[in-house]
């Protein structure tokens, strides 16, 4: 994504008046949309570098996480734990790489909530299945606190190619 | 959930002195923990009734919503009209039963972050296919405006019980 797409998805672009302004976006700032950006792509580095110490330091004590399974890790420990397990076991080396910021929703002073699409890599389970390359969209609740942007939420979701033809409201199947 | 539990993971119960307390916490008060539990459970009768007019009566302007299959949709509009047409396909008349609130996060003044276990019926998909019963973790972002708690993001993830077992924080082979 570049810099220009970011700014008019905070409302901040150029055609920004041309754009429906929900009624209780705030006021954000180059600054911050800067900052939002670069801690969404410090994330995806930070995973295609394998490197769990900058992963760690993305996020809040108090961070919760869902996994793509439906997994719940509450506060930085298990979060960290849980990740470092995982890439142990068989995320080193894979991918995510970022194909969107698709939305930054701001619901307070410091508080935006972002929906991000990744296409994961492919990679191998702990049971030996190969698993193809999906795409997911995470949820990120990111928050400002003592001048730097954080990660206090993810919730991560498979999106199911076939499903999404039927999607209601975007589907190529339901609009044509 | 009863209102006891409710209070302590709010950190306002007897026993919340023994509970880790996360550093970013803010104060919470009763009145604020019971309109969220309230907003909770709102939300599982309006699905359990398929009144989709008071489903969407609990949702900000600028909601969003990303659902088990991972489809995203941004704003009232759609997001009442995605669930509207997937009531009248498939959810009319199943159930969505509350299991437990597992989490609520402080992350700023009028904001929080739930994380809500449901048993999701059985329904039959447009395929025609069966799809017996299943858990969802629900991240569920809650702001107050007005006075009143709404909802301004869902996240819907399937859990997968398979992979639970190896859950590196909670899984039962895990710690065996």
């Amino acid at each position: 994504m570049n810099r220009r797409n970011l700014l008019t998805l905070l409302g901040l672009g150029a055609t920004a008046m041309t754009l429906p302004q929900p009624s209780s976006a705030l006021p954000a700032n180059e600054e911050d949309a800067q900052a939002i950006l670069d801690l969404v792509t410090a994330y995806e580095s930070a995973w295609n570098t394998s490197d769990l110490d900058v992963m760690g330091a993305l996020y809040t004590e108090d961070i919760h996480w869902v996994n793509v399974k439906g997994m719940h890790w509450q506060g930085f420990g298990a979060v960290d734990k849980a990740h470092r397990v995982y890439f142990d076991m068989m995320f080193r080396g894979t991918r995510q790489d970022l194909e969107e910021i698709e939305s930054i929703t701001p619901v307070a002073p410091g508080v935006v909530i972002a929906v991000v699409r990744w296409l994961h890599g492919p990679f191998t389970a702990p049971s030996g299945d190969k698993v193809p390359a999906m795409n997911t969209r995470m949820t990120l609740v990111l928050t400002k606190a003592s001048g730097h942007w954080k990660i206090a939420h993810g919730a991560n979701i498979e999106v199911d190619a076939g499903a999404a033809r039927f999607d209601p409201v975007n589907g190529a199947a339901m609009k044509g």
